[in-house]
């Protein structure tokens, strides 16, 4: 595709190289500049038992103590601290129990001097007490308390708010809610949590070959693959994909998918310069098209762009490529909107690579490899239409534009999927 | 909670502390062992746009070759490749374009010698074509076509069978299925796919003092933030939280709980040796209390034992301790379950402590801290109900039991929420 291109072209035909291509950085930079403009999901509220992993709209602040009350710290006995001073293994102190405070079931009296309350973790601290003795420094004489040990007034206390105070910021805004936080949330009172909607995505498949998602293949017509394959991504990434039935290489019926209702949309297929590839000129005719064709491999006929309030990433119709330029681009717009790290959201580790791996000089590289153990043996590929490389694969390594590969034994970093 | 046991005690009373207590190590390789006898979750169908993140019960093995017929890998002309040898960009060969193949629509006729059609990427190849030579090595004269390049037979062509043959594994048994494996499967014409059904996880709050997740806290009532929390790290771990209304501490109620179906029970509340704590006694009557007391912090009045076919795990009620009992214990069973990975899913970094951590040889302590950068600012605690130490955390540092901690300075590896 780097050939020179011909002199003479037929126009209707319009089968042609990128006349230049973007880099990956140019493109992945104008994502992030057009992204503030893109950034105001509306909130939603959801239930708190549907609030794990979504992101809240706004920092939520406390309007409750927690705890509400002083509470013990320690299975013992509620007590006044001064009453256990001088108390040891072997200067038993006598106290007289009153009764038993448990969780939710506090003890209603008063503890006085030379006094003391049986008490559970977690249980109200009478009034009049002031400190714990733990269990084990007690022991019992009928019912009498013999105290073992001693304990300052405040000892083994819960205070009021020494978890969350009134006006307390418990979760700031942005924040991706985590098991723990729904719990916190639970525990002042939040039945319901503002979040910012999710990115709605709206998944358009183009292809006159293509049959609907899991169909036989029959005759000339394939299954898509890559709608389902999308559809998960875009969940993955914190969006809600919109999916709609495979739409025909004609103009007018992608014109019309295109305009459908959406926070970013992803085109599928006929990205590309070829005779049926119409999707980049109208994009470019209805809205923007803003980058067209970028130097990498696979996913080099990728294209992106803007309609309306909408975010367009044109997604190059074989799966590889399709898969790359969606971890390039589109997820990360869609991470950024739905609130998450823009980053990828693969683990990384280092290791050793078995066999080189080749690469051209100005063009990065998504080069598939399996992980076995230390090591990393590339995947070998014929091309982007493989898709079944990348379900044999771990993972990938990138080769960056300015390097021509690397030589077996190298340690590269390896990104798992 | 290491004192000695006192010498005298009120069985009714049963406030003491554990007699003795199990190491990390032992309770883990416990859950490990009876894992197998556990591991036969049935198989349930899904459909192919739910599978992503389900595991695979069995290998699935292509019945299709993928592609099914040749097609073209690049835009171009069809053509027979030795009717282009000689060709260069100053030696035009002049071929007849009979007509044009396009994905799904393919070109009727027959290629002979010394013709040529137009073909888009991943059109099927017109019959007595054996190659593709690409447009930009053709220039076009009138309705004929100047080859400027020579290709050999097979050139650029994706041959039957390529990406996927008859009788490939696709996807191996137990594989936890990727965006792209589910592409994979569409195109082999799986429209739903024979997945392990997720373990049923009965979430069992259990506390006098507790009211429903979300409910303001009122008088000496809190709400529970175990549950919510619980539901959510199931979720994560690919189980299927079953959660039912909160328990009272009463035996027969706990009972009735315990028994209800499920593949895991997780008990919250309830699990130490307190007056209030029934729990561990119930199961052990009514089935096998396996692991009670564990040396770690927090957390030590964990429980773990088995009860018909069912997994149980006791869970300390104060949250710190649920969600590291949750993590040490109950979340590898659950992922084990499901088929997944029984390793946390947290990512790792390794970064320097500010401070000190200090621990007590002989247990492991689980401490949280904040990511400023590179460095790691242990959270501030003064016990385990202290739910917003984890909401404040970024992760955690795991102090192992041979060790008094660390010294500020240290680089320790951190697992971030």
């Amino acid at each position: 595709m780097t050939s020179p291109k011909p002199r003479h072209i037929n126009a209707d035909v319009r089968m042609r190289g990128f006349a230049d291509r973007s880099t990956v950085e140019v493109a992945t930079a104008w994502i992030d500049d057009v992204l503030p403009n893109f950034s105001a999901l509306p909130v939603e509220q959801v239930a708190l038992s549907d609030a794990a992993g979504r992101v809240v709209a706004q920092e939520i602040v406390s309007r409750v103590n927690v705890p509400s009350f002083p509470r013990s710290m320690m299975d013992g006995f509620a007590l006044r601290g001064e009453d256990t001073y001088g108390a040891t293994p072997y200067n038993h102190l006598q106290l007289k129990i009153l009764g038993t405070s448990l969780p939710g079931e506090p003890f209603a009296g008063h503890v006085g001097p030379g006094e003391a309350v049986r008490i559970m973790t977690g249980a109200p601290l009478p009034a009049g007490a002031d400190a714990v003795l733990p269990v084990e420094e007690t022991e019992l004489a009928e019912t009498n308390l013999l105290a073992a040990g001693q304990v300052p007034p405040g000892k083994h206390v819960g205070q009021i708010g020494e978890d969350i105070r009134i006006g307390d910021a418990v979760i700031r805004a942005a924040r991706w809610l985590r098991p723990q936080d729904v719990g916190a949330l639970s525990s002042i009172g939040c039945a319901h949590v503002q979040v910012i909607r999710r990115p709605r995505v709206h998944v358009v498949i183009t292809g006159n070959e293509l049959l609907s998602a899991g169909s036989m293949a029959s005759g000339f017509h394939i299954a898509d693959s890559n709608g389902p394959m999308l559809a998960a991504l875009v969940s993955r990434d914190g969006g809600e994909p919109l999916m709609s039935a495979i739409v025909p290489d004609r103009p007018e019926q992608i014109r019309a998918a295109l305009a459908q209702p959406a926070d970013i949309v992803l085109v599928s297929g006929g990205s590309s310069v070829g005779q049926e590839d119409h999707v980049p000129a109208l994009l470019a005719e209805m809205g923007e098209l803003a980058i067209h064709g970028i130097a990498m491999r696979p996913s080099s006929p990728t294209g992106m762009g803007r309609l309306g309030d909408r975010l367009v990433f044109l997604l190059p119709g074989n799966p590889v490529s399709c898969l790359c330029a969606y971890d390039f681009f589109a997820g990360r717009a869609i991470r950024a909107l739905a609130g998450l790290d823009k980053d990828w959201p693969y683990r990384r580790r280092r290791a050793r690579l078995t066999r080189k791996l080749v690469s051209t000089v100005g063009r990065v590289d998504y080069a598939r490899v399996q992980v076995m153990g230390d090591e990393l043996e590339p995947v070998s590929v014929s091309g982007a239409s493989i898709l079944s490389s990348t379900t044999r694969a771990d993972g990938f390594v990138i080769i960056p534009a300015d390097s021509e590969g690397y030589p077996p034994g190298t340690e590269v970093e390896v990104y798992l999927y």
